[in-house]
């Protein structure tokens, strides 16, 4: 049977990177592909004992639950909020199956087909499947390492009248880049100014290598509160299989994104809620999260000191000041999707570029995960990837299939 | 700020019903409104020991998980649907948060705006705001106690060439009817003829009274496998907080839902997932469904009899045979709606009939819930309900407020 399927899935490509990534998870390849943290700093007695508390409070805690989420644990996070300089109250604040969710549940009561979205580029990938699955005009905003260029970003909203922006400011993905303190401030004003809403999404913003800095997140910029979305997760600060995001912003936003995610799922998964709760309560957090600052840093600057040591001109990158990912741009001539099979043959994996852009992929582009692997398979991996490149370098006898 | 939300949002209505009823829930109303499972049969031991066997086995369990879901858990349903004569490989099982999540993402990648859904009318209630949040065109096909009226639903089929059926075959919701053999082959047949797909709704056939009934599923029906999604959860049997899924059909059909699942939220909670998994390795379920059903029964027969023994002629309803609900209509003048305050006041709470329908509602409709409340609740809820309704046979001297 053919089967009839919606307009808005002739939007999703099928990715064969995507087939050969899930492909290579079994072997003994080391992947640098996924967004994955590292498992050794799971704090697994630490979640077990929260888990623990759930079931000691009895059956009430295993019934169906709101759609908002677990009360307590919103109270929690927005106190949290409260320390960042967000200003929200736990009735602005909803929680959702990672922040992957409150990506979709957003674009879903924003995105009407043909509407249009601003982007950086590249930016996220699985935040693009969405939008293009909600059939958007996807328009990527020029930009640099300080952030958006605010010249082309107002000649954008005034024209295309845009939806929404959406923006990773703070160790962005690919990028691993930080926007400065002026640009955000341009967006910020830009925002109130074409009366657009920021989505801002801040995934990575505990993960900082440099304490003494300060990046401002959008929410603080907008004072009462009315253009700016916020969401972050705790799947890259305690562990992903909780799939526990939240997303905070003006009432009426957070009220329409629960009658949405009502529709989706009634509500994600409570116990888990719960035991975020208790976890919050008994472990030292903040402390757990300065150890992983600490040790993905030294983890970014094995990859970073071995890229420095091929010395290789064609290289660049910008150094990441925080967040999971350095984004590597090869010399022109190399389309990295159609290398990725021979660098898998060789026991190593990365995610191309190409698919985090909008319109032309800069297809010499590498993503790079430094999180995931320990210090002794960051630097094997990274071997093996070094022995790609150089293959690269001489003439092939073999020719490169597409 | 005026947000310009999408266009499909304008179809959700905010419900004044549903208003109230989350503010009930504080109070100490007896509900029949909600869809809730006995807290007091939750195997919180067994499901706690379950997610013991999770902690032990280390941090890889935390790590994020595939879109799909857990492969051992997907394998052990696939064995599940195999002793229920659907054949279904573990590639062709998708997890979902809730079965909820399964029609969200079954409307998602079929319902293009303006799209014919053939639906029960009443049916349930989440269901048919997820079919209107894509725009569809819902239209209910006539029908009985048995099911579907064949010439009704293969004239509408040969008409308006719906996307899908959207049923609840057995026990539905509101209605807890059952759907007779000959009306399932009938509509499995002209889904074949039509080339329609029929989405099965099924998360109560677990709760079934009488054992030597049999109820066959549709989806066993559609012998090879092309016409039928079937869908089922563990809400009901187990707890509702793990919030754990499935939908099996047709590979095409569920590998594109799992695409528009993996851009909702990449994935649902793999931690419940694999404590699921090792439940049912440890646990004995089936033996934990029939106390269910037994005592789930036994439930349903204080309520039913209680209304028997008002031997009040305009009220009436159909027994029964498994799930949640009992469906009460009252005489023709009352609108269950307005009376809905009056009843809370009193200390009673149910779901008016009338958001189940699709077009003209039957407004003296009531759905009640006969598995949340302890046997002395239940008549003590039952006795507060009476007690409006004869209030109501005598004329007031107050307005009706609607």
């Amino acid at each position: 049977m053919r089967y009839p399927f919606a307009d808005r899935v002739k939007m999703v490509k099928s990715s064969a990177v995507r087939e050969l990534l899930s492909v290579i998870q079994r072997g003994d390849v080391i992947s640098f592909a996924g967004g994955l943290p590292s498992e050794e700093f799971f704090p697994v007695q630490d979640v077990k004992k929260a888990y623990d508390r759930v079931f000691a409070s009895g059956p009430k805690a295993m019934q169906y639950g709101l759609t908002e989420g677990y009360t307590p644990l919103r109270d929690l996070i927005s106190e949290k909020m409260g320390r960042k300089g967000i200003e929200s109250k736990t009735e602005n604040i909803l929680l959702t199956t990672g922040s992957q969710q409150a990506i979709d549940l957003f674009s879903r009561i924003m995105i009407s087909p043909g509407d249009t979205v601003l982007t950086e580029n590249p930016t996220y990938l699985a935040a693009l499947q969405v939008f293009q699955s909600y059939e958007a005009n996807v328009v990527p905003v020029e930009g640099d390492q300080e952030g958006m260029d605010p010249e082309d970003l107002e000649a954008k909203m005034k024209k295309l009248r845009p939806k929404f922006v959406y923006v990773v400011p703070t160790f962005s993905n690919p990028e691993g880049k930080v926007w400065s303190e002026e640009r955000r401030k341009q967006l910020v004003e830009l925002a109130h100014k074409y009366n657009v809403i920021i989505f801002e999404d801040d995934p990575y913003g505990e993960i900082q290598f440099h304490e003494d800095e300060t990046y401002t997140p959008l929410a603080v910029m907008d004072e009462e509160g009315t253009h700016v979305l916020y969401t972050s997760t705790f799947s890259k600060t305690v562990v992903p299989a909780l799939r526990t995001g939240w997303v905070t912003g003006p009432f009426q936003v957070i009220r329409m994104m629960a009658q949405a995610k009502q529709s989706a799922d009634l509500h994600s998964s409570s116990l888990d809620q719960q035991a975020l709760y208790y976890l919050m309560e008994d472990f030292d957090l903040e402390s757990h999260i300065r150890t992983l600052r600490k040790e993905y840093y030294k983890r970014m600057l094995i990859m970073q000191d071995y890229l420095k040591g091929l010395n290789d001109p064609n290289l660049s990158w910008t150094e990441p000041k925080g967040g999971m990912f350095l984004f590597l741009k090869l010399e022109e001539s190399i389309n990295t999707t159609a290398v990725l099979m021979q660098a898998v043959e060789n026991g190593v994996a990365y995610v191309p570029g190409a698919p985090f852009y909008v319109g032309n992929p800069q297809e010499n582009t590498m993503r790079l995960n430094y999180t995931h692997s320990t210090p002794d398979k960051l630097k094997l991996g990274m071997d093996r990837l070094a022995q790609v490149l150089s293959r690269l370098k001489k003439p092939s006898d073999e020719p490169i299939i597409f």
